[in-house]
Order: C-alpha cells, then sequence, then structure tokens
C-alpha cells in the first residue's frame, strides 16, 4: 500500500483489502448497498441476526410463553445484559445494567452522587457535553432546591476543553464531576485516568458519560477507579432506535449510592408486594419499572457483532478510519471553507470526526438528497463523520470526501433552505 | 340462553355464541389454543398484526431508513400514540404520551404535583394501590428532604379501602391524592368523580394510577376534571413485555405543571442543542430521553384490535365474564375454602377477580402445570383471575373454574413446594 498516493482510491481499496475487519461488514444489514453510512455515531445498523431474534421474541416469547416470558429471560434481561456490555466498559460483575435512558440513568446516578457528598454543593462540568446531559443536571439542582450550582467550564475552540479551567474548578466544594468521555460535536476524547484523578483527589465522585465512546474506545472503568458512568446504546453499539441505556456503579460505592427514583425492579423483593421499599443489593437497585422487553432484546442480539469483533481491533480501525479522513479532508476540503472541528491527535479522538463549514447544515442536505451520503449535521456548524468500524470501509471514507467536495465546489448545497429547527 | 342452567358448560357456550366481541379472539395469536389465558391484567396477549409491523420496524425501518426513521414516524410517536390511547380515557387532544414506565411517570407527575402546591406537605393514597406506587412516593418524599408526609389510608377487608377515613385525611394540607383506578389485588374500581371532586374540593391535586382501568372500563378524565394520571401499556391495550407508559396531565395543568427530569425530548428545541434548558410547550415537557422506538411500534400496532372493539362493548363483556366468574366460583368453590377478594358489585369492580385462598400459590403453580391455566398469584392469598374480554370466553371461565374445583378437591396442589419468593 506504501507505494500508492493516499488520496488515490485504490490506496482506500487496498487499505480495506487488508483489514481484519472488513468481513464484519456482511454481518449488517445492507438494504441499500451504495449508502455510505456515516451515522453510526448517532444509530448504529441494523445487524442481521436481529430480525430473526425479534420475530422469535415476538412470537414464542410475548405470543407463545405470555407472562411465562418473565421465567424465561426477561427478568434477568437488565443484568444479563448489562454483563455483555460491562467487558467493552472495562468494568468487572456486579456492576452495570440496562435501563432507562441516558438521561434518566443521568438523573439517578448523579442524584446518587450528591447525596454521597452531602457537604459539597458543586457539580462541575463543560461546555462540549451533552445539553441533554447540562439539562438533567439543571432540572435535578432546581428539583433538589437549589443548594447545590453546576459549574460549566468552556472550551476556547468549540473542540477541546479548556483543561487548565478544569482542574482549578475542581476543590473542595466538588461534588460530583461529569463529562462526556467523547465529545459529541469535536468528538474530543478525555483521558479518563486523569480526570479521574483530578476528580477523587479533590474527595469529589467522577460520573462519566460514554455514549460516544462505548463500542469503539477502550474503556478501563474499574482500573482507572471510575466511580460511576452511564451510556447509550443505540450508537456504536447497535441496539437498536431508542435501545435502552446502561449504568454503571462501581462495587465499592454500591453499599451507599441509593436511587432517587424507588422502582419496584429494584426492590429487595419485589413479589413480596411489601408496601415499604427496601433497597436491592447491588447495582440493581438502580433499576426502576418494566424494561421494554423487545427493544432489550434487539440491543442483545445487536451487540453480537461488536463483542466478537473485539474492542482492540475496532479501536485500531477506528484511528485509521478517522486519520484517513482528517488526511484526505486536508487535502481536498480545505479550499473549500472547511476546517477540521476535531483533535488531529488521534490519542485525543473518538470516532467521529467534525468538519465544520459555515454552509454545513445545508451540505449536510445535500449530501443525503444528491450524493448519497448519510453523515449529520450538529449546530452551529458542524458536519459530523461517523466512522463505525464494523461497517465502514476506507472506500467508503474516500468516496465520502470527495462527495464532500463536489457538493461544495458545484455549489449544490445552495438550492436548500437554510436550517429551520423543529420546535415540538 | 335463559332456559340453561347457568352452571352447564352448555351455558357458557350459548354465552359465547351470542357474544358481539367473540371474533377478536382471532385478532390474537393463540399458538396454543387450548391453554385458558386468565393473565391479560398482566400481560395482554399478542394481537396478530404486530410480528409484521415489527419486522418492517426493524427492516424498513432500522435497516433500510436508518436515521432517517426519526423523520418517518419515530419521533413524534409518543404524542402519536398518546393520541390513539387518548379516547379510552377520555382525554381529548394534548393531554396524553406515551413515554418511559409507570413508575417514572408516577415520579414525574407526583413531583410537579408537589411543585404546583408549595404549601401543602400531605400525600394520601391507600394500602390498596400498587406497592411499585408507594415505593416511588417514598422515594420521592426523601429526595425532596423529607417535608412532605404520606398518609396511607388502610382497608378493613383487603377488598375495599376505607372511604370514610379517606375521605376525612383529605383536608388542607393535602398536596396529592394519588390512587389505583382499578386496585391490583381485589379489582376494586374506584368512583373516579367523587374521588376527583373530594381531593380539588381541598384544594388537592388528584393523580390516578389507570394500569387496571386502561382499555376495559370507561374512563372520563376530562369530563372528571382530573389533573393527573398516569397508567401501563402492557396489561389491557396489549402492548407486549415491558411496553412504554402512558401519562396525562390537563390541558389547564401544563403552563405551570414542570418535570423534575428536564430531558432533552421534552425541551423547547431540542435540535438547537443550546446549553440551558426550556421546557417544551404542553404535556411534551414530560418526555425524558429517545423513546424505545421497537417497543413503541409494538404497543401501538398492539392497540388496534382494542380501538376497533371499543370500550362500551368490552365493559359488558368484561361485566358479564367477571359476574360469570363470580357466580361459578360461589357455587363451586366457596366449599373448598376460596373466598370472594372482589367486590360482588360490578359496578365498584375492574376486569380481574380475585379468589382467595391460602393456599392459593400452590394452586396457581398447580393449575399452571396441569390444567393448561394460566392466572395469577399475589400475595398473600390472591389467586387473580383476568378477564380479557377481546380474547377470553364464557367456557374459558367455565372450563378454568371447574378445574380450579379440581385442584382442590383432589389436592393436586400438595406436591407443589410452598412458595419461595425470589430475591433479585
Amino acid at each position: 500500500m506504501s507505494n500508492l498516493e493516499h488520496t488515490t482510491r485504490a490506496y482506500a481499496a487496498a487499505m480495506d483489502d487488508a483489514d481484519p475487519l472488513a468481513g464484519f461488514r456482511s454481518r449488517f444489514a445492507m438494504f441499500d448497498p451504495d449508502l455510505i453510512y456515516l451515522d453510526g455515531n448517532s444509530l448504529g445498523r441494523l445487524p442481521r441476526g436481529v430480525a430473526g431474534r425479534m420475530q422469535q421474541a415476538v412470537e414464542s416469547g410475548w405470543g407463545a410463553d405470555l407472562i411465562r416470558g418473565w421465567n424465561n429471560g426477561w427478568w434477568e434481561a437488565p443484568r444479563r445484559i448489562g454483563e455483555l456490555i460491562a467487558p467493552l466498559l472495562g468494568a468487572g460483575l456486579g456492576q452495570v445494567i440496562v435501563s432507562d435512558q441516558t438521561s434518566l440513568n443521568l438523573f439517578k446516578l448523579a442524584a446518587a452522587a450528591l447525596t454521597l457528598r452531602p457537604g459539597r454543593s458543586r457539580i462541575i462540568t463543560d461546555s462540549l457535553n451533552f445539553p441533554s446531559d447540562l439539562y438533567i443536571l439543571q432540572g435535578l439542582v432546581r428539583l433538589l432546591g437549589g443548594q447545590h450550582e453546576i459549574v460549566r467550564i468552556g472550551s476556547r475552540d468549540g473542540i477541546t476543553p479548556d483543561l487548565k479551567e478544569l482542574a482549578s474548578a475542581i476543590d473542595e466544594r466538588t461534588a460530583l464531576v461529569t463529562l462526556s468521555h467523547v465529545t459529541y460535536q469535536s468528538g474530543y476524547l478525555y483521558d479518563m485516568r486523569a480526570m479521574t484523578d483530578l476528580a477523587q483527589r479533590a474527595g469529589a465522585l467522577i460520573l462519566w458519560d460514554l455514549s460516544h465512546s462505548a463500542g469503539v474506545v477502550p474503556i478501563a472503568l474499574d482500573d482507572c477507579g471510575v466511580d460511576l458512568a452511564i451510556g447509550c446504546t443505540y450508537k456504536y453499539l447497535n441496539g437498536g432506535p431508542g435501545a435502552p441505556a446502561f449504568l454503571y456503579v462501581k462495587t465499592t460505592l454500591q453499599p451507599e449510592a441509593q436511587s432517587p427514583i424507588w422502582g419496584w425492579w429494584g426492590e429487595a423483593q419485589p413479589f413480596a408486594f411489601e408496601l415499604d421499599y427496601r433497597p436491592a443489593p447491588g447495582v440493581q437497585r438502580f433499576l426502576t419499572g418494566t424494561a421494554p422487553v423487545l427493544s432489550m432484546i434487539a440491543l442483545e442480539e445487536g451487540l453480537a457483532p461488536l463483542l466478537e469483533a473485539g474492542i482492540v481491533r475496532i479501536r485500531q480501525k477506528s484511528v485509521a478510519l478517522s486519520q484517513y479522513a482528517i488526511e484526505l479532508s486536508e487535502r481536498r476540503l480545505a479550499s473549500l471553507g472547511f476546517s477540521l472541528g476535531s483533535p488531529r491527535d488521534p490519542e485525543q479522538r473518538g470516532s467521529h470526526i467534525s468538519l465544520r463549514h459555515r454552509d454545513g447544515y445545508r451540505i449536510n442536505r445535500a449530501l443525503i438528497e444528491e450524493m448519497h451520503v448519510i453523515p449529520d449535521f450538529r449546530e452551529p456548524d458542524n458536519l459530523r463523520l461517523g466512522l463505525a468500524p464494523l461497517y465502514v470501509s476506507f472506500q467508503d471514507v474516500w468516496d465520502a470526501i470527495e462527495r464532500l467536495g463536489r457538493v461544495v465546489a458545484e455549489r449544490r448545497f445552495e438550492k436548500y433552505p437554510l436550517q429551520r429547527l423543529p420546535v415540538t
């Protein structure tokens, strides 16, 4: 490969030929084989095994087992699927469950954290975090009567957080530090160990949102001594639209950590129907109500290709894909008004890259409508290319960058209206 | 029919012949046509249309539409399916959404209610309520710092609440009255209008849990002036195992009611990615995170037979089935140690009846293992027979009561171990 010029499609094809994960592409449904799908960071593709498993869950499970399905695997699903995900997070047994949605899991764990640090009033986060996470924190602070304060550290460039400011904000007033491990816009990858140490040395707890790193970046929760974590399963974990989320509570915190939502699935003996709540031992006290079984089962099946591929090989390909995308975009797109909205160093980056362009919204529209490429767009100017290593090829990257250049060079985006945001 | 003795199977068969809803039985999957399934109050049967709809959702939706699925019906699903359910609740437009699970919806609405009644410290409920609802209230009170008190009204007989005590407990200290419209053990049906008036005359808000009445008892939320309601969709609504739940917020309360969980699906402009939360107008501010799409779509399809049958005819058959079950059980089971654990008057009863027996747990086991009948059991001695009118026949009732008698008369239950409750 080394004798091929990187900017040629032949080079990309040679990279694909040498890709040890190339075979995994066939594990995913490709109803439109020409579509270049670069949005696996938002909704992962459909693993082929899911359709059959869902039919079985609907017919043999719900249809034939009926209520007995609860004894045939449904009841244990939150813990069973949690343990499937745990190795991807570097988490030992009994610390990960699948439950609710990411926002709710943040609500539960952040509330638990504040209770565990009663004398401390500050929550430290950053402006690169998911707005959805910030909303949850804001609502929680309001609910608890306003004794807490959220300190939101800024970013000078919209790409990397201001680490110096972050470090100096964490002090003896800090109850909780909560950050996205990989930030949703720029794909910045935090140094989990360093930040965890920083928080804990100040006596604070740390809570990581792993939504954009789980399944694509190796994570070592136990080894880093992380306290709490949450994350989404419908991105790189391929769990399906709106698939239930996961949460992690460190073993040593479990005896004291309490959920603010006393759900019956988190009760010690839910079928005793006692009138007074007693929390279940362990992490399952963070379960709430009945799990949406069909979505849970799709998730369980959806995880299969990822677990087989192994996170080390996935990360290797992820870095190679994103470095290649950056290299091509620098050579071919810089003159067209694009700038890189992600860290250049792969050690500081997850598996999506952001290309900033003032017409990003309309360029995204044109790519989807005319070019058979699906990236996504995030306000204000981020065109995100999600590079899910199990089904994105080097040729996909090459083609996408080439078409992106054409959309701008040929001014194809101009026919699309300026963005009007939907109001719910 | 009138010339047939009610205790004969021929009478039951004649009742089935005359049943205008009999045809709906074929709308449900019957993988084992001989199984008598009397647990539709816990998990409704699988409507036949669901399997195909799920296949479509998995393949054409997730698989082919990919992220575009959000523009093809997923995003609106919580409101769209809420509006499908609304007529069953007697709710006009814009007040019902599908979201999360029943416990979480109770958490959200109870928290909103307490905020709306700041000077009042009491929550009134009863000991017949779902323990899961009581747990949520207990956790909420604890989370809010303990300024609130839960007053739990008892029941003299375990069947009906102590209405006099309830009435006298509701006063100017009461922020919220929350009750199960139909209680989970005895099937007692509250007079919604009377209780709502009672609460509101005292200046309190009322929150009904409709889990055991939705889809089987006509409900008039708007007409009764109810403030708040929640409910489950996997019982009589046939939404599938763990299907997402619904919630109702009265139009006039919506501007002031605020969710304690500031989820991004409940934000005014979620795709603006603003860093500070602004609640969406209307009931959708009570949405939290991304909805589990596959479970939502199964629910939407699962509702179809119910909506076609119409709640008035369903209630008529429900009353006839449960009266018949009570009549047969009184004639055939009273001498075997059973007593009725439900109100005798159908005006005070939902669509399940409870037969109390000291060996109820083991009798339930024997019915399932040996008699091809699935009821369910609830502590301490309630054998519940759920009579879902769309697929339970009068002959099912006849057969079930007859087999129940045999299990006891022949002491078949004695070979089963005494209950050991699972500990999670």
